[in-house]
């Protein structure tokens, strides 16, 4: 562990709960009957939390969208090939991929990040280059990545995180693209929720049956391949460049005080690995939807965590992170643009 | 049923179903793996075949909110005095009820409508007095409604809701306001769902166990009074000026072929009557969100619709149909802002 003692993270500050009585009282004493905005209610409470405030904002939101290749893929753990990851991130910068689109009806910035995909994708304005390595090592055989990639993927996704907080983010989004990151996230889950490897495996982007035990055998030897399971071990071991730098985005979120509201299984195999990291970012997580992936499932229930949607959502690119964002959004105007049912009462005399 | 044969309702087509395999395969066709939005998927289908479009267009949305009194408040149904729907309505007019503050965050314009409420609103450039009476007669003695009082409410939301079709709303949202509604809808659900009172009844705006008590026998009383099923008859026995005029919006937004974003109970029991008047309108109706008010569970289960969010919000006012709205949105661009994957594919290589 002399690795991760180097680690130089932001510091992530506990949520202050003693707020919570006041925010609780404000949120009760609006125009409406107790507890009638659900969840909504808990929500708007743990954004005060999050951000030290009696009035939350969540107006500007960013959606880190992280791309990385999977040396994994070698094994055919994939229904698509690797060269997909280039592609669709050629896609996202054009503008025409989903989370363009669906970022685009929510009002949230999209940034991309080449965190490590296995080609060169030249200079872009919209691109951030932040290449750890041109695809991870094939995990089957060798570890994904190397201490020093892994450290400067969370030191990178923790930059990141913090630059967009300082540009005027009130919450932080997480996308991953890259073929073959089921199976990276999966190794992930295994060893950090932790749970059994088999509860971790799905389908992923696609599957027939040959192509699922393929995938699923892959695994296998990847985990046989190594025993460890702290959090820095487990990103070295089994990687994911977009992974581990999500992480450190989760991170650098946190350490800002800025919600993260975290999309399907990828980027809550990232949240996993940050909380096992650091566990004070557990509060800062918002988890945006419920992904039929059943390794999902496993981070979720690990956590203690209820997402906001459940649509069977299975794409990825930040898509329901997006969809959950006028959630928060609508949750942080409960504070600031409704009545108070007091004075409503007092005029209904 | 002479009294029915008089209503004077716009025509609703069925939904055509012959776009449904080209729609389809539009979205089988988008990049990302198959399947993998999963209900938006279906949603994106639902509003081509809604608007006969293979590129459905959903930006513009209005939010009509009903507002009613209900003559059974006499009988202690409610637990706030039936000002307070009359004090909701000036909050509202004021833009600070959380109605407000739900459509500015989703982009949503909001029309309040005074369908009957009890008390004299007087004239605001922002209000549209469309009053039927000045609140219901109390349903446990009497008709709520006479039949010319719900010919003319259904008329009106007709008129309504394809005004604002026509002033170029894509979607039309429902929203209710009225202290004692959950009584009226209670009774619509029991007779028109069809099921037993008792599944129809909760706690609406909240109760203690007396207060539950004394709405249940009230209920029971004006159930008692008329053994009415006809989804006409069961309008003017049980009312709600809203309630009519909302189904009254779900048969005119229908007929100018836009879907219908049904909120929580209230507006589902106005949808539930509508459906039985002209069943052709249940395809255009999307349920925003499941409220824990055990007869909205009973319409839905009565109409085979499965809700887009389950967050516990029990309000009202629309704000569950405005949440919901991001999705649609969302579902719509599938058609018109994401690439094929047989594009991304080709380039890959």
């Amino acid at each position: 562990m002399v690795v991760e003692t180097r680690l130089e993270l932001p510091a992530v500050l506990p949520v202050d709960d003693r707020l919570a009585p006041e925010l609780r009282a404000r949120i009760d004493g609006k125009a409406k009957p107790l507890g009638a905005l659900g969840r909504l209610e808990d929500l708007a409470l743990r954004l005060g939390l999050i951000q030290g405030s009696l009035a939350p904002r969540l107006d500007r939101a960013t959606l880190l969208l992280f791309a990385g290749d999977h040396g994994l893929v070698a094994e055919g753990v994939a229904a698509y090939p690797a060269s997909v990851t280039a592609e669709m991130v050629k896609t996202m910068l054009r503008g025409r991929a989903t989370a363009n689109a669906f970022a685009a009806t929510v009002g949230a910035e999209l940034v991309v990040i080449d965190a490590g995909v296995a080609a060169d994708l030249g200079a872009h304005p919209k691109l951030v280059a932040e290449k750890i390595r041109s695809g991870t090592a094939n995990a089957a055989r060798f570890p994904a990545l190397g201490p020093e990639d892994t450290r400067r993927a969370l030191s990178a996704g923790a930059r990141l995180a913090r630059n967009a907080v300082a540009k005027g983010a009130d919450a932080v989004l997480l996308g991953d693209m890259g073929i073959g990151n089921t199976s990276s996230a999966a190794l992930v889950t295994h060893r950090l929720a932790p749970a059994a490897l088999d509860l971790c495996i799905g389908p992923g982007a696609g599957h027939d049956a040959a192509g699922l035990a393929r995938k699923r055998e892959a695994i296998e030897r990847a985990a046989a391949r190594t025993p460890a399971s702290d959090p820095f071990a487990v990103l070295c071991e089994f990687g994911g460049c977009e992974i581990a730098m999500m992480a450190g985005a989760v991170i650098g979120a946190a350490s800002a005080r800025r919600p993260v509201l975290v999309d399907g299984f990828i980027t809550a195999a990232a949240a996993l690995a940050a909380i096992r990291l650091v566990p004070e970012a557990l509060p800062y997580c918002v988890f945006g939807h419920r992904s039929p992936e059943p390794g999902h499932r496993v981070i979720l229930d690990a956590l203690g965590a209820e997402p906001l949607l459940d649509l069977g959502l299975r794409l990825g690119e930040g898509t329901g992170a997006l969809l959950a964002l006028p959630l928060l959004r609508a949750a942080s105007r409960i504070f600031t643009d409704v009545d108070d049912l007091a004075e409503v009462l007092a005029r209904a005399g």
